[in-house]
Formats: structure tokens, sequence, C-alpha cells
């Protein structure tokens, strides 16, 4: 597997990407008084006294004669929500500036804003470094913003979870609690207490609220549609639940359809409130980047393990928007694929 | 907020800490024929024709004199798994190579295992870089073994999510398919159908097997709290679902102890590996460092969703290792913390 004698360009670059790194933007001011910058990743620190900082440009890009000329430059460290930023100035043939608010900085070099962080340098060396040029700078200024990182690996962008003390984990093990289905049940119904005690003060249960849910992803479904789409979590619904609901004048039941009184449509309003507060909470210990994750993550797990659902629920995308719950939706397509 | 005039040192580090990077080990051997490593993140790649890769290291480093005397170099850039070879190799007054099989490379350096990446590197330049110096080393030969990398944040750890072409999502809501609620619990249901589907088979329903689970906690609970946990869920327990069990002969309800029959153990380990497989399935689309982080981020939604556990489960840590189901676990403490 050592590739020895002669390094296959492609297989190189390809190992190069097993190093994660950050996003940078580094940009200047061209002698003419143009703005001038480029994504890169070849970004690092180098030494603390003086401070400074160092990143390679590739000797044939059409910014580097800009770069070899330029007394300073400017090197934004992305931030998660900037892939879009990152892209634009890897882009040939378009402005890379435009939309973007841009200040002043030492030398005139452009900055942009909304990164994680920010160095203002003047070049103290371009040295050597075979097709590229290795630009290190000296920082005259840096801003910190503390936002979660844009980062790159493998040629693609990543998110990051940083790590903290209390997450501990057992790896070995994926049993008890390291079992994923035990930690999903249990993340799953911890969030839902807030929701379910709201039910319950309503002198509701679970199995309304479900239904309730589940009319709410589009009206008019039948009794025997959202019986369906309750039982996916487990629960028998009968007649009696329905009948509750009607007496307690949320729903209507007419024939086999079933519909929201105004009261009802106003309850599932009032629900979908406390779930957008239930998550906020739930994500109490996540950053930004982490709760993308998180969701991408299940996503994935969705994907993995639906094959099995029912013909007629895969097929018909019935879950809309507004619903309130979690556990009717088991039974539509892939969630935003 | 930007610091112009002075550079706090500090403050300095905090910012170049926005940056991730992988993490890399770095070795040599001394002219004394000494095995050299150290820990850096330092790294980056420079050129591809010719194939070189950077690094830099500070002048005053104990490794310092033989890395300026080495003509050749190895960088290992870490695997996700190799948290404690990064730790070793940056702790002083320790053998860094100790525990680790070592074999030789180009120069007789020495080449460690189980990382993600390895260059193997003939030094071309010593550059200047205030108090580091700037090692740059054409590559004359590399491996790539494909392992999830270990990626640094912030001064912490943290973990990679590699993003993929389906990883669809919608920051901006988060009602629908986008609540969180939704897809935990889409993800739970979607995960359990095999186990749900297993149980059916033998004529039992989902409340069943949750009382088979929270039975597996711990045998010679009573029925009353078997009942409380599996309330948890959602389902409410009566003693019809006892007597079946025990009809079965999965059980014995002995008063108000419930214990297994040597079938019903069989059969709650039967399940415990279907559960195992059902987790490898739900798991299909994730890499092992990803598999880890979900498993972290739903521990982090556990910590800040359960204050609301009643207090009689919060206290006893009923829990052990050979449940089977998530349901029932949701009542007991803070997952391994």
């Amino acid at each position: 597997m050592s590739n020895s004698t002669t390094i296959d360009s492609r297989q190189f670059r390809a190992a190069l990407g097993s190093f994660t790194t950050g996003v940078t933007v580094v940009t200047t001011r061209s002698v003419a008084g143009e703005d001038v910058g480029l994504t890169a990743n070849s970004f690092n620190s180098v030494s603390l006294d003086p401070p400074m900082v160092l990143w390679s440009l590739d000797r044939r890009s059409s910014t580097a004669a800009a770069f070899m000329a330029a007394e300073h430059f400017a090197v934004h460290i992305l931030a998660a929500d900037q892939e879009q930023v990152s892209n634009q100035f890897a882009a040939r043939g378009v402005d890379r500036f435009a939309g973007l608010a841009v200040e002043r900085g030492h030398g005139d070099v452009p900055l942009i804003a909304g990164c994680s962080a920010r160095f203002e340098c003047r070049t103290s060396y371009r040295h050597d470094g075979g097709d590229h040029v290795i630009f290190v700078g000296e920082v005259v200024a840096f801003d910190s913003f503390g936002r979660a990182p844009l980062v790159f690996h493998g040629g693609n962008y990543g998110l990051l979870m940083k790590k903290k003390a209390q997450d501990v984990e057992d790896t070995r093990s994926s049993f008890g609690d390291e079992w994923l289905g035990f930690l999903l049940g249990r993340a799953y119904y911890q969030m839902l207490m807030p929701l379910r005690a709201e039910v319950q003060r309503q002198g509701l249960d679970d199995i309304h609220y479900r239904i309730l849910s589940a009319l709410s992803t589009g009206e008019g479904r039948s009794v025997t549609e959202l019986s369906r789409l309750v039982e996916f979590s487990g629960h028998r619904v009968v007649d009696e639940h329905f009948a509750t609901l009607a007496e307690r004048e949320l729903i209507v039941v007419d024939g086999e359809q079933v519909r929201f009184t105004e009261a009802g449509r106003r309850y599932a309003i009032e629900l979908m409130a406390a779930g957008k507060s239930a998550e906020a909470d739930a994500a109490g210990e996540l950053d930004f980047n982490e709760a993308r994750l998180l969701k991408l993550l299940l996503k994935r797990v969705i994907r993995a393990t639906g094959q099995g659902l029912p013909e007629h629920w895969r097929k018909e995308n019935i879950w809309r928007d507004n619903n309130v719950w979690g556990a009717a939706g088991g039974a539509t397509e892939g969630s935003s694929t």
C-alpha cells in the first residue's frame, strides 16, 4: 500500500485530505487597488513571539501576483454557516466579494464579516515550497468571534462536535445504556415530557396527543389513517380515544373523516409552540453546529432503517410542516430528502 | 474587540484555536540513533509537484536538535481512536514510543501504526518562522488507511461528521420534519421495527416487550415498578399484560414480585441480540466516528432534559447493562455520567 517510487498525484491529494482543517479566506489589496481573495485551507499558526501565521499559495494562482507584492494580508477563519463564502472565494470568473460587506484593515486590506476569527498580517517571509509559496505573516491585529467553525475533510465539508469533560463514552459496549435504541428512546421520551405534561393538564393522554399530532399533518384524514399513524408508535387506538377528543370539542368526527374544531386548531398551535420550546431545552448543551449535526445523524439513521415501513406509508408524503409531535411521522417518507 | 497595538499571547493562542486541525505525530531518528517524536497540529500540505508537506516546531523544543539534523522525518495523521497516542507524544518525561509497535521507514525513521495516513519525507527546507522552524519535506512515500480522523479545535479534541450529498438540512425551520422531537421519534421507532416484528411473531405486542425489557434491568422488580418504567413511554400497563406473559411462561408473578422463567430469560437474550443487530442496521450510514458522535449528542440531550424525571426514578440507578429496549430506561439517572 505504501506509495514509494513514484507519487501518484491523485492518491497523494486524497491522503492529504485525511488531515482535517478549518477553512480560511485570505484577502489582500493589489497594487492597482483591487480587492483580491481566495479560499485556502493551508493555513496554520507558526510563532507566538513574534505572533506569526502561515499559509501557502499555488505559484500559478491568478491571485499570486497580488500576494507576492502585498505588504499586508488578512486571514479569515470561516464559521460553520459560511460554506457559501468558502465556495464563492474558490470560484473562477466571479466577483468573489459580491454581496459581502467589506471593511478596511491594515494596508487597506478587505476584511469580511461573520467569520470565526480574523488575523491581519504584515508579510514577513515568502518562502520556497515547491510549486507553492509559503507566506509567513506577522499578526498585527486579530479578532475572535467565537463562532462554530467550518471544517474540511477528505474533499468535503464536515461538522464538528467539540468534546466536553462530561462527554463520557464507552465505545466497547453497545448494550445497556450505550445501546443506540436506549439512547434514542430516552432522549425522545425525555424531550416529550413537557408536552406530555401539558396534555395531561388538559386531562388527555399520550394517545390523544398523538392523534391530534397526526391530524395536524393534514385535516380530513380518516379514523383508519390516523389510527395507523399513531399505532406506529406502538399505541393501540380505539374509538373511545376519538370520542374523548370529540367530547372535548377539539375534533369533529364525521363518518370516517376527522377534522379540527376551531378550539382544536388553536390547541394544536399551542402545542407546536411547546414543542419548539422543548427543542430549545433539549438542545441546551449543543451549539448551533452540534444541533445541526444531531439532526443530520438522525436523518441518516432514518434513511438506514426506513426499508421496513409499510408500502402505503412510504409512498405518500403525508408529513407536513405543521405537525406537533414526532410519533406519527414515523410513517412517512425520507425526511427532507 | 480588535487586538492591535500589543498582542496578548493568551488571546492570540485562543484565536488560533478557532482553526480546526487534524492531529499529527511527527517522528525522526536522531544522529545518536534515538527515536524522537512529538504531537503537532501545525501540519499542512504545500506542494503537489514535487509533493511536499510542512509542519513547524518550537526552536526550544527538546526534539528540535534531532529534527534540525535529520535528513528524514515521518508525519502520522492520527485516527479518531488515537487520542491516547496524541497525549503520549505530547507528554514530558515519558518514553513516547512505549507500548507502540514501531516499523522502520526511510532513513530508519520510526513509523507507528493505526493512523489515518502517513507521509515519509526527506527534509527539503528549514525555513524561518519566528520562534518556530518551518520544516518542508518532500514526500518520498505515503500510506492512506482511510480511518476516521482525530480532530482538534479550541484546545480540545472534537469529533467530525463528514457531510454527504444526501445530507439535506433546513436550518431555518425547526417545525415538521426538522423538529428534533420528530427526528428522535422517527429514528427510534424505525430502529425498533425489527424488534417489534420479532415480538409480534411471538404473538406479543409493544407493552409486553417493554415489560420484559424493564425486567431484564433487574430481576425481582415489583409489578408497580415495572409498570411505572413502561409507562414512561406513554403506554398504560394493566394486569392483563403481566397475565399474558405468565401464561406464555416467560415470567412468574409471585404476589408483587416478577421474575423470568428460564424460557423468558433465553428470550430476553435473543431479543438483546436482535437489538444489537438493529443498531448495526441503524448505523449503516455512519462511520465509527459518526456513531460515537450520535451517541454523545444524544447523551447531551438526555442530560439537558432529565430534570423533569420523578425523584424516585432519578435517585436509584436501576438501569443495568443487560436491558434490551430503550423505553424503560427513560426513568433512570444520567446515562453513563
